[in-house]
């Protein structure tokens, strides 16, 4: 283990702080990036479960899930392209025969 | 290495075939279940590939592939639930004031 | 579009706002719902971003990501958990004849 | 409706069947899409399906359905590349201080 002037990875590059080097390895460098990788995911595992409870009281409520998903997923399409989209599938749907409700 | 009486896995159990038993691990079953599990990956990646070919005609016949896949994924829902569901979120999109177009 | 005593989804229940009710639908709870799952996603995909991000930074100091997301992935299993895993692991490979690199 | 010479999709396109156009789509072209699509995802399912009776067989038989996953996702990864990773990792954990089991 040797402790040298800042290198990063395994090439060489300019790193400020004073860097322990294992195997060639910038030790803190890969020390701080996994800390942060592991953060950010506990972050989004937090966010998931938040997701999961705010679902849970929708169905408490008498709402059903699929249809609110289904509605959130229109809602970041651009009504424009909404529009054209359900043209389209209309069209589509006739060509083949296939009878689909007025609005689904 | 010890070649006796059928055993499998860990625990011990009948299975006709002489086994090869290394370090308690029925050798024989443990690779057929492998060889059996990598050809089901194997074909499956061939039916993704189908699957990819298949949209990619589409495209270059100019078909548009998401209302394709859309109308795909109507046809798995049974008419009478369609219809249900073309309601309910006919009616959530005209409580929360979100216009939609007729059939999307 | 009635305007009652609090309600919520389909079912009634109590509700403390007062509720306006669109083809039997509690409007407000409906919206904040809609919008509460909007922002978890924003914010999800927020995170998605930055963990992008710090993988990118990885690799531009020289890291290789992948062999970090497998020591995530080892971190995250309990070292006693993870001694078993190595044996057994080594167990299945011997007895399958594959030949694994003594870490990996 | 109208039934014309070949035209595909949305743009014209030589196609040599009979060609009937609904709103311009080209029907019969569509509907073999879907239908070769539907067939795919069909088998796909059933190929789902018996990796799934071949792990619960694996369970069945005292098999630690993990390590076979494990096992399988290192027989895909060329010997040589499986042993630079291996070594990499255990490079990686040591500048963490991360205690790894020799084979995991």
């Amino acid at each position: 283990m040797t402790t040298d002037k800042p290198g990063a990875g395994h090439n060489s590059g300019d790193d400020e702080q004073q860097t322990t080097r294992i195997g060639g390895i910038a030790a803190e460098a890969l020390r701080s990036f996994i800390e942060r990788i592991e953060r950010l995911h506990e972050e989004k595992k937090a966010l998931e479960g938040d997701l999961k409870d705010v679902y849970a009281q929708c169905k408490s409520q008498g709402f059903d899930t699929k249809i609110i998903k289904r509605l959130i997923a229109l809602r970041r399409i651009d009504p424009q392209a909404r529009e054209e989209g359900a043209q389209l599938l209309a069209l589509y749907a006739a060509a083949i025969g296939e009878q689909l409700p007025l609005n689904l």
